[in-house]
């Protein structure tokens, strides 16, 4: 057989399992739509119990799979998001066990009415259906976003980093068993079951109808991947190019403190602040002594003709720092003119994440909070907020900037969608 | 220059036409999410006089539409879609004025809710940003789409049928005066300057970033386009496969007068029924009455073999009846195995539009409510309501089976997304 001949057969082998795990997704989530709350609770302690349970079988794998990295040269901190040790696997366990403490969206009715005609409407929350979740090699996000898919009565397909393989799938096992304990359908939660990535192509594609909506977890690379390819609906962020801006009207010691939490608190999540915008009207006042707090953190700061012409530690900036997410103990500042400067700047470089306003000014603050056209816009408080925990939406699944469906942070809440029940007596139309 | 060489340089020009077109639509759409509601209303106003004013204008493009249309051998129902008379002209107007009568959900808190660290966060409605109209030749969806787009802060790029293109011209000028007159972007209502299909491609590429939905309005043929070309998200509904199951704890007249009325009232409507599935186990004593009132209002029936052998009028009905949308006085008929085997026809065959059970028995109906999977579901009412306006949601841009973002009817608060506005008094995250 010629190698071509034989990479054709490997496809339609592919496409084949694919085919076959799309249709069970799609049986397991109409089973799974109707499940009441407390048994989807149920299930998720199992999956807890059987977590913990697994550690040494789960050790093991990971073992596996982390000589199996370093063999192939993978850099520390890859290796370090891949290692798991037994306080990582009891997190993964008592985050499981959150989830189950979390209300349950589905059945909620999200607003009802009569009509004058007698008729009675209701929007009801159901699961949205199939959910496919791809990530990297964090095998901890395997039990979060299943657990998270399931507890919203959908089904989950998911395909993590090839280097997670084994840890993923004794994780997986775990989870399963928690389902089927509690009676079920264990094909609720899936995993993709080859590293091959002819298969992702195949979820970016839908899988005939069957994924509903696609969720990538990682960097800007694999997002980047998946909304090119992507042929059904995805929530996620390409970057968080987040801005605070120190108004003129701004109380110093609160904009360094924000400033300096906003870069500084974690610098590799996406509500990390990447550009301090300056008001050019308090620069000489505000800016050393914010640039003074963000240097005895450890931070870069990049800055402008303007900056740099009031403190002289600061290194130039060129074009393309407006527009990179460091990630890093790196900031970028630039002077501008007023709150419509800073909201001009963010229109040409943001990335629609979210984006701070400190200013004691709430005309300022109410100009910048209606005209930045970002998912999450803050007044006085850090860019480090933008998650669900802190919105008090429990777990998220990631923060999506698309505007349709879901914006912000994506709960439970938001992996479900809506239905209209009608109930009339006999009502025809005129 | 060769045919080849000319066809790629008009290619060239429409590209040009359409990118200058999407930049304008993006400013205007930034300008126009500002704009407060009485201003909107205001234009509206004035966009319904400048209507009554040109009423001869309008009237004089339709006419040279109507004769190419006649010339090139349109049918009739085509003719009449195209067909503006002075009442539909004046009720065009009207249809302007109650688009201003409607609640503005821009700006509106969705929800809000304190944090125990003091912040506060809102949900607020904004715009979407850039929508796309696809629709056939029907001039009144010109002012209609337009409209509502507007009224709902977003920007409209309208792609009419081409053999509208007079009279939607004269509409337009209409309704960018109104605008215009109020201080408004004109561009905030804009036309697609070609009848060039390819222009239509580029617009379901999204203009390179700039449409952020699409909403088709026709037929099946046109959705179907629209569904699979589209790079952008699609507000919509294929086809309105709407099913009546009679169940056996049915009130017969009841029955009779929802079926009659959902097929009967309006055949030619997404929301008409085009299945009547009756309960074996009340077969022998609903069929004939409901099949004497459907055929005595003109409708013919095609039936499964039980059915015809209950009632020797009915004609025999083939599988590929039972995903017709007839749009027609004809309606297919199944005998089923009670409320699961209608939910059961219904996974098989239905749209997911809008089905309805006609029960006296509360726990067959909510079995049924909870089951099908549709945008809407009704109880003892005719799935003729399935509209915004009876809804109690004003006006519709149209109707999406689509599980995100909008399902269901799609009026004025469907087009907008939300963003958080978070109040804070200096928190950083510990």
């Amino acid at each position: 057989m010629s190698v071509a001949a034989a990479e054709n057969r490997e496809l339609s082998a592919i496409a084949a399992a694919m085919a076959g795990l799309g249709a069970a997704s799609r049986a397991a989530a109409r089973e799974l739509a109707l499940a009441p709350g407390d048994v989807k609770n149920a299930a998720l302690h199992a999956m807890a119990k059987a977590v913990r349970g697994a550690e040494a079988g789960i050790l093991a794998a990971n073992a596996h799979d982390l000589d199996a990295a370093r063999a192939a040269g993978q850099t520390s901190a890859f290796i370090d998001r891949l290692t798991l040790t037994p306080d990582r696997i009891e997190a993964m366990a008592q985050g499981l066990e959150a989830i189950a403490g979390l209300p349950d969206p589905v059945g909620e009715t999200a607003a009802s009415w009569d009509r004058p005609n007698g008729l009675r409407i209701e929007r009801v929350r159901v699961p949205i259906g199939v959910i496919g979740i791809i990530y990297e090699s964090r095998p901890n996000v395997t039990a979060d976003a299943g657990a998270l898919c399931m507890k919203s009565g959908n089904a989950a397909i998911l395909r993590g980093g090839s280097d997670s393989y084994e840890t993923s799938s004794v994780i997986l096992a775990c989870l399963r068993a928690g389902l089927e304990e509690n009676g079920l359908p264990a094909d609720a939660i899936q995993m993709v079951p080859t590293t091959d990535r002819a298969a992702v192509g195949m979820m970016l594609k839908g899988l005939d109808g069957t994924v509903d909506v696609i969720v990538p977890r990682g960097g800007k690379s694999l997002v980047a991947r998946v909304q090119d390819e992507a042929r059904v609906p995805v929530f996620a962020h390409l970057e968080g190019l987040c801005h605070v801006y120190v108004d003129a009207a701004a109380d110093l010691d609160m904009a360094r403190d924000i400033a300096v939490n906003a870069k500084m608190r974690r610098t590799g999540i996406c509500g990390a602040a990447e550009t301090l915008l300056i008001d050019r009207a308090c620069a000489e006042t505000h800016l050393q002594p914010i640039a003074d707090a963000l240097i005895a953190a450890g931070c870069e700061i990049r800055g402008d003709d303007g900056a740099r012409a009031l403190d002289t530690r600061i290194a130039p900036a060129r074009e393309e720092d407006w527009s990179t997410e460091y990630l890093d103990s790196i900031i970028s500042l630039k002077l501008v003119d007023g709150v419509d400067g800073a909201i001009g700047h963010i229109a040409d470089y943001g990335s629609d994440h979210t984006d701070c306003i400190v200013t004691d000014d709430n005309g300022a603050a109410n100009r910048f909070l209606t005209r930045v056209d970002s998912a999450i816009v803050l007044h006085n408080a850090s860019t480090q907020f933008a998650d669900g925990g802190e919105f008090g939406m429990g777990a998220e699944i990631g923060i999506a900037t698309g505007k349709l469906h879901a914006r912000g942070p994506v709960g439970l809440e938001q992996l479900t969608t809506c239905k209209y029940v009608v109930r009339g007596a006999g009502q025809t139309r005129p």
